[in-house]
């Protein structure tokens, strides 16, 4: 019983309970040793007191965009890695992206690895992009990623071009996955609905960027999600379909969740708070509305931020990324692309928005006592920002809970003293020249980030004090089925004939 | 006031009501002239005495596949439309089927033109199939079908290799569709999932018709039914749902017809009365099943035929067709090319079944007074056989209805004195050499059938007595929107943007 | 083939279809005795040209209060039933109101028969109100109202105390009511939340008009309208929900009415056109709400509006009534019984809107062809109007329908040269003193209403030209269930059990 | 760091995680006071090898009747709480039930308080039924209940005609309760249709137990609910409620939750494992099914037991309780009750299953990995049986979770070696002359029970070695909302309006 650390008198958060300060947090080689009442500090252990804010686990962003194409002129991965690190996520799992012409994986995941390798400054996993399932893809590639490279999910999108996947596609690859015990995430928009409505909106000369919310209806979205969730009960696959932002898509979830089936979803802190009115051009910046195209779009209403919190709140959402996935936008070849001769065209602007610091502190924002006007529990914080993604994709037992045996990465919340804390730009640490949340302020802002027992970001004593390279490549495991289980039956199936195949 | 014909002493049915008898329906120059009490009877006055039996519109058969490719040794005009009228129907729209190499429609048209001129015993018009819309024929040439050939409706599908289109040809379609004031019938099944669970089927030698059964589940419909739903919806265009067999894809039209889409649906005599069951071999007959290949296939339990009857009796349901689509058994070419050197291989089974001649009947066998134990009341039976089709297709004004300025197509039913009428294939007049429904017992049948004020049908005396070149072709109007309305907002789609391309 | 009369040279709109001009209908002995072309005319009949406009079954109005105590200052029989004459309304179901002293029924209807004979204009019958549902009445009163009385159908209610029910009440009454045929009408809220709420407004001293709305939430109507479906369910009675409000409320009704469940519903046209708002003061009128205090209370948003005009549009309402229960607003003893010593008690004001005149106009006022922005279309117009509730309440084939047969009741509807018709109390026939739609303009007015034949209504010739004592009472027969079947199964019934007792 | 008890080698299971073996348990003055890895044991530090087996919380049921008179011959609080330990329940909040003649709640909580004191096994608490909320209860003696006794629930009857309370009680007891931070737990039937449909069985001579479970339909419960949760959210109250059986009725809680009103859902052993077949008689012995005669009834078809199961897994149940409320068979006074002069009534069978010894076992039975076959996962398990009633009920921080701080309260599964363990009354410690599932083989059974620290009941050693008076009174605090929060909008309702007075 010697701890390296001891962490003290915070109130600690668990996905299933909040626990009043007394408890202490002992670690040890990196890792919770002990949590316990009154341990012992040796000579050797650092000890940090949280002076009665809420210690919550490190944060796990696994809808990470770096040194992508998708994302021209964005950030890498130095620099984001040290935006998660200052934002409170100890863990990202980013991207490696398949292009279609590409087929083989094994060179881009090579790549990848490059670009990575020594290069955070956070623990890192990947994502497999598949675009081009072929055959040795789909019965080498996807076992060798699952048991030698501890990549145990794909991600698969139902629009763009480039990397759109057929519905039989979709379904060979989950079943390749199936049998792997790998996840599939899922970008659901139907995808002819929306270029039959951008090429209307373009013959009409609508190519501003505030079209760009109209581009992408709802429907759209609800449509691809449902029909998601019918290939995954046919082919009893898990997925989780990523970045929502629809009621009628989330209805869909939550109807097939009450059945048991193994279906996730994932929204992202644009949804809860941002609105497609910030794609108008202001006064003096006709292309400001850039900055904050994404898809799905911003929505209308604020009864769309309504639901999507209901949503969060009621269990049917579970895991929060950020999507980070940033351009920046005074800089030529990121948002600038969308400007052709000066004109804007929505089409041609990079997707995304930068997030991947601010995402911890805007859930938490909300969260709280609920009887105090909040919007989630706390222990609702813990499990979509960091439990239920670490279970997902294959991190239990490592990432995502304050436990003994878990890696000792903590977020040690502020305690601010008035107003909160107000974000700008310049505050961040990514490479990127505008957040979208610029102005807002937040109740509180991570005072310590702990990566495996390391203080690697001290608010008030040196901000950053981790380096590049501190963040160790993470082999994962199968993932978890956090919502239903596999194995429902499906009408006007033969009992028994899915086994043999899906 | 002087009538050709008057019929009399019948329970005359609408849509709306059924009269006791004591109404009498006057006839001049093949048109109701005069419904009313005590019509005078001229020298030249034909008089029919129904006798205290039901008189119901002539039926109007929406869905009929007559010498048409995928049915091969199925009926053509002649033996086809002779059996729609000695089961009550008057009128029949068959199909008009582009294939995939046809660049262009008129030759297509021309060609089907040429097969049923003169040869049908009842009235007829066309939809058209389109397998390949080009631009061509989207903005010349359906035009010319809906103002100069009277053909207002479209047929697509979503499944089948030689058939079925894009999502974006779907709504490109729908589109033209709209425009014209043309209605889109859409065959709902995904297909990548039928394609992958008959491939699995066949790898594992299940390739028996009762196989059939299982390739195609109630989830294939239920998630291409929703989609077709929502590109109805976002491009604002009404739609019919062909044949509809499961339940989750009525509770979506439902729900769509609840917020007043334009939505309506189909479904079929089979779907109603006969089981998987019937797919199975038979103690003599290994390959019996295939008799009843036919898709959405024959589901599995009798919850499933409940289900339907529900859907018909609460008004989810629109039309009642046949689907006639027969092929013969016992003759080389027909159900027998599903036999390969004598191993039966389901994928290879012409499918559809015939049923232009029972179809009234059947749904005539569960009509009337609900509290004696009907399934409808005998005004559904009417508006789902002949009134709603006959709006639905453009027919509104001339058929489907009694009432002055219709056509006097009519159909007497019979008052069977003991236990009414056993089907057999030797009583029915289409060219095939079996039917589905062999041995079951209906309460009536039609005792005359009247076209145009010709008795064409005289069960008693004579039978057959109307005659090849009676049936007049149809052009057929604008479409009535029969479950909801065009114009309904769509959440993420700007008001009044749709007016100018939907 | 001698008419009395001849209508001709207007569209004929039934139930089901809307007939081009050229139909005439010929009128002999009072009945319809004709619907034909070219019509003979002899030297007696009356020829009425509708000049092209609309020919509606004359209205049937179910709901419709008369010399009762609950509206004091209300209408009598004649000034009630000459508004309704001149609004289109040739049928009148009013009210026979049992008080919980009453222990015997006849009296009651006696009564009521001395205050409406000879005194009505238009046709009329009568509902029973039963508020204390002794053995007496249940077993011997109620066969011998339906048998002999020719009264069919019961209100109860859930809510007011003189009249509240209980369920085992609001069960047996079913019960006998089932035996017997008759319909049973519900006032569907919840007794206890309102008492409640309505302590709590008056403890805060807040008794003005306007929390009246706030008194009767949506909550209270969803609670009661759904107990009230599920009393119905296990009894297996058919029932129909008056003046439905409510999304909710509704939402129980279409799910009940999707399962065949013999559910029915009504709505008024204050819940399609007024809002909460009218229930405020104005400048010059603190109490000038209390003119627009009904039950269920107007409701708040737009969206409720819109809400009902759906619910109407996609069938799930069954009828459309006035609710007339008027009080006079500017003499002692009838919205004034809410004003103690000059301050308003909106507990004491008396329920209930003057409606009876202008219900069909206002409904009229957006049926039509849907694609020209109507909200329903004519012959749904119809349905609700007229048919639906004939047929319910036992008067098919008498009133409801242009029909031969049918009582020759009729409304011609008004071709506006301009900009229609804009409502003022001044024009309307009935004893109020205020109309809620005062200034409201509507699109057309009945340019005739024909009773049984007669013209009692001629908007440009004498205008009110029917009289007192023309209108004859209604036996009526038993009611036809229009949504659903009984003999649905319960969860947890023994099959069978139910035809006991039930 | 000095431990009295360690114990080690198990999976040990929370609300959220299961940690494989190397954890231990250090255990300090009764209390949890470390989790951790290689705790140090010191001379006096006793120590138990859980052997690789599950250590969950010690069960919390929050539904258990003894020493009551609803059971008559029953347990009572030596026999029911070591039933409890020994079925591994460490906690039981049983009930303090007031009759309707007592005005005062002080008297009946001290008689009940005089039973228990001293006799207890278990820890416990009480709930208190309300069965007659007078004024003085309202407003002194519930502050004084919650405030001073640390009892902070209540119970309520819809249903049972010494017990059940109006809609106004209902409401009036949430209100006040709402103000206290009390929880309302509901029994929801409707009274009214339960007892028509006795009558008519009655009448019919259907008096053997089996009817039983057909004069409490499964709509009885749905409509009682639904109309439970309306008065929950109008008055914006937190309810559970209990012994949940029907589909329809969890629908209702479950589109609740997802609203996020604050309403909770209970179910029982009985609902997951029997049906109505148990009340027949069988060959020897026409009385036997009274033995399972409890309310609502057990349904009928094995798919009942399956959506419940389904609702447990989904996370519509919050708690999973016993309902221990047993009576003796074979003695006089209890189910013996039921049987006049030899004739059985089931009217009169005393209601009610024992069940507290059994409550864990039955459910930990199909806890487990999913991909096994399982029905729920371990971490379910644990919050239904444990976390959740814990803090629902105010036990929060004490009880319900293996954490540092809580009351150590485990149990330890027994691994079993070959073929499960199955039960006999005779294994029971209850002082019931049966158990509802004798012969059912479950896969496991507590072989150890620790309470606060000291061993309890040792399977293998011993049994039950805990003493009467073991178990301590609790004082319980205001629970928490685990579904939804209260605060939500209703239609109709002022903003604001509800604070003042719910």
């Amino acid at each position: 019983m010697d701890f390296d650390l001891v962490v003290k008198n915070g109130f600690i958060v668990t996905a299933a309970e909040v626990h009043p300060p007394g408890l202490e947090i002992g670690v040890k080689n990196g890792k919770i040793s002990c949590i316990g009442v009154g341990l012992p500090q040796g000579p050797n252990t650092k000890v940090i007191d949280a002076e009665g804010g809420y210690i919550t686990p490190g944060g796990v962003d696994s809808h990470v965009h770096l040194s992508q194409r998708n994302c021209p002129t964005g950030d890498n991965w130095e620099t984001g890695s040290r935006s998660a690190i200052a934002g409170g996520t100890t863990t990202i799992i980013a991207f490696v992206s398949q292009e279609k012409t590409n087929d083989s994986l094994i060179p881009v995941l090579r790549d990848y690895q490059a670009k990575s390798t020594d290069q955070s400054y956070s623990d890192y996993g990947f994502h497999m992009i598949l675009t081009n399932p072929n055959k040795t893809i789909l019965e080498k590639e996807l076992p060798m990623l699952a048991k030698e490279e501890g990549i145990t999910s794909v991600k698969l999108y139902m629009t763009y071009e480039p990397m759109k996947l057929s519905d039989r596609q979709l379904l060979d690859i989950m079943t390749a996955c199936r049998a792997l015990g790998m996840t599939t995430m899922i970008h659901a928009e139907n995808s002819d609905m929306i270029d039959l409505i951008i090429e209307r909106l373009e013959a009409r000369g609508h190519t501003e960027p505030y079209f760009h919310a109209f581009a992408r209806p709802q429907l759209a979205e609800a449509e691809a999600s449902y029909r998601a969730i019918c290939l995954a009960e046919i082919i009893d696959a898990p997925v989780l379909l990523v970045h929502m932002s629809s009621e009628t898509a989330l209805q869909h979830v939550r109807a097939a969740q009450g059945r048991l089936l193994p279906i996730h979803a994932e929204t992202c802190p644009q949804y809860l708070y941002l609105l497609s009115e910030k794609l108008k051009k202001t006064e003096d910046d006709h292309y400001h509305g850039a900055k904050s195209v994404c898809s799905p779009p911003l929505r209308h209403e604020p009864s769309d931020l309504d639901c999507l919190w209901q949503n969060v709140a009621n269990g049917t959402i579970t895991t929060f990324s950020s999507d980070h996935a940033p351009s920046k936008y005074n800089v030529p070849g990121g948002k600038r692309l969308g400007l052709i001769n000066g004109i804007p065209k929505f089409t041609k602007i990079p997707n995304g928005l930068p997030g991947v610091e601010t995402r911890m502190p805007l859930l938490f924002n909300r969260a709280g006592r609920i009887e105090q006007g909040n919007r989630i529990t706390m222990p609702r914080f813990v499990q979509v920002t960091a439990t239920n993604p670490a279970k997902l994709y294959g991190l239990d037992g490592i990432k995502g809970s304050i436990a003994p045996g878990y890696d000792a990465d903590l977020v040690i919340w502020s305690i601010e003293k008035e107003n909160g804390v107000t974000i700008t730009n310049s505050m961040l640490h990514h490479d990127i020249d505008y957040t979208p949340y610029e102005g807002m302020t937040v109740k509180s802002w991570p005072r310590y980030t702990i990566l495996r027992g390391n203080v690697v970001w001290d608010r008030d004593n040196g901000g950053l004090i981790g380096k590049m390279g501190d963040g160790k490549y993470l082999k994962r495991g199968k993932g978890q089925i956090l919502n239903g289980r596999t194995g429902n039956p499906v009408k006007g199936m033969a009992t028994g004939e899915r086994e043999h195949w899906a």
